[in-house]
């Protein structure tokens, strides 16, 4: 029986569930998470201006409000995510599954659009997506692609990628042009070394996944890029959902749909 | 003979072109402009991005660079927009045809879309634009519609009315939604009433236009918006272009169609 998402949403706060989100409360957005002071929220929302396609912003909250009035008005971000990171000058110090005792006054929070969106849109649309198949995470990869800098934070935009048959790359394209929010259409089709990736065996985050004869490697731009960036930024503090452990909004995917 | 944009910006530039821009260096994505100090910015580019529809962000400059670094490198915007309005403490003070007096180095430039870009893209379709017909400036409306807020910046939308042949009206959503970076797909179709316009003939900004038989007016968010907040919100300081006299960025229309 499919849980509703209010029944998801009491377990993960409730530190019941710990695991990631992919495939939970089916059809609504989930979402990526930074978390910054204020003194450093400037320059992190005009770098997610600059980098649409990376950081594309759902929602900012109000300073020290952990509630995102928007798109989930009844949720708490200090919990309702199921994993957190908590990075220092960069470096990852710890993975806890709620940050009450991180929460500061001065916190504000972003959620970033996430590739669950659009990778419903393509199922719909009758495309396989490999790691979903194989049972693996989706394959990532630090490009050579720098990112727009913004006051202190810069580095290079990180891709997800998904392998098509040659025929359906095109409809891959109309699709997810289709929610610009959501990371939208394609960065790169087709010819990985052009963007500084010279080995799809060996994905920077995420698992390998096969890429058959006949098949192209389609290349979206991440919404990992932000923990990348934090890592060659090194911000005092910031915190971050844990890999795949999402957020979930009560938006609806549909709704991030420009057409 | 049509002149290139290098000519028309150095006219706009030496001031010897300061009337509206409308049909100039066509094909070039054309901006309004909102400038405030550094300690407004947060809170103003949070509340573009809280209501985007209305304040789509093109670009945003760096504290205290007057050059559009991603949209128009060369240009300089203090000399480069024909006109421009001095606001202080949501007042109307002046008009100037540049700001080199004015600008401070705290100061944060805001690019944002222009329905301009999705003008060209109705013609293009066939559509006919009733104002330019007429040789008027748009109607825009006040509407009951509320902006969501972000700190200091609040008040309700504008938006701006196109009137056309009720068998048109479903290609002007499909070719606008194409466009969501300058306001994309219309905010309302119909029944003026819903949103607050109680009189066609009356627009709060720029001229009436005819609404003939069998046709119906669809209403677009628009980015006189940002000046309705200044008004209600009240910074200290706040400069913009002046209706219709826009910054001509170096970007092409088609570039910001997402399909």
């Amino acid at each position: 029986m499919k849980q509703s998402l209010a029944t998801i949403r009491q377990d993960i706060r409730d530190g019941k569930w710990t695991e990631q989100t992919a495939g939970l409360a089916s059809g609504y957005t989930q979402a990526n998470l930074v978390i910054l002071p204020k003194a450093q929220a400037y320059d992190f929302l005009l770098f997610c201006q600059r980098n649409p396609k990376a950081c594309p912003l759902l929602e900012v909250t109000d300073v020290g409000s952990a509630v995102p009035k928007l798109t989930a008005p009844d949720a708490d971000l200090r919990f309702d995510v199921p994993k957190y990171c908590i990075y220092r000058q960069g470096k990852l110090m710890e993975e806890v599954t709620n940050i009450e005792a991180y929460w500061q006054d001065d916190f504000v929070a972003f959620l970033i659009g996430c590739s669950f969106t659009f990778e419903h849109a393509l199922m719909d649309n009758g495309l396989k997506i490999r790691h979903i198949e194989e049972g693996r995470n989706v394959p990532m990869y630090i490009t050579n692609i720098a990112c727009e800098p913004s006051g202190v934070f810069h580095g290079n935009m990180v891709v997800s990628m998904r392998p098509f048959h040659a025929k359906d790359v095109v409809r891959a394209v109309e699709v997810t042009s289709r929610f610009p929010s959501v990371h939208g259409s394609p960065l790169h089709i087709g010819l990985p070394e052009q963007i500084g990736i010279n080995n799809l065996l060996k994905p920077d985050f995420g698992d390998a996944v096969m890429v058959k004869e006949g098949e192209v490697p389609v290349f979206w731009a991440c919404g990992v890029t932000p923990q990348s960036i934090a890592m060659s930024s090194k911000p005092e503090l910031m915190i971050t959902h844990a890999p795949g452990h999402m957020f979930i909004t009560d938006m609806k995917d549909s709704h991030y749909s420009v057409l």
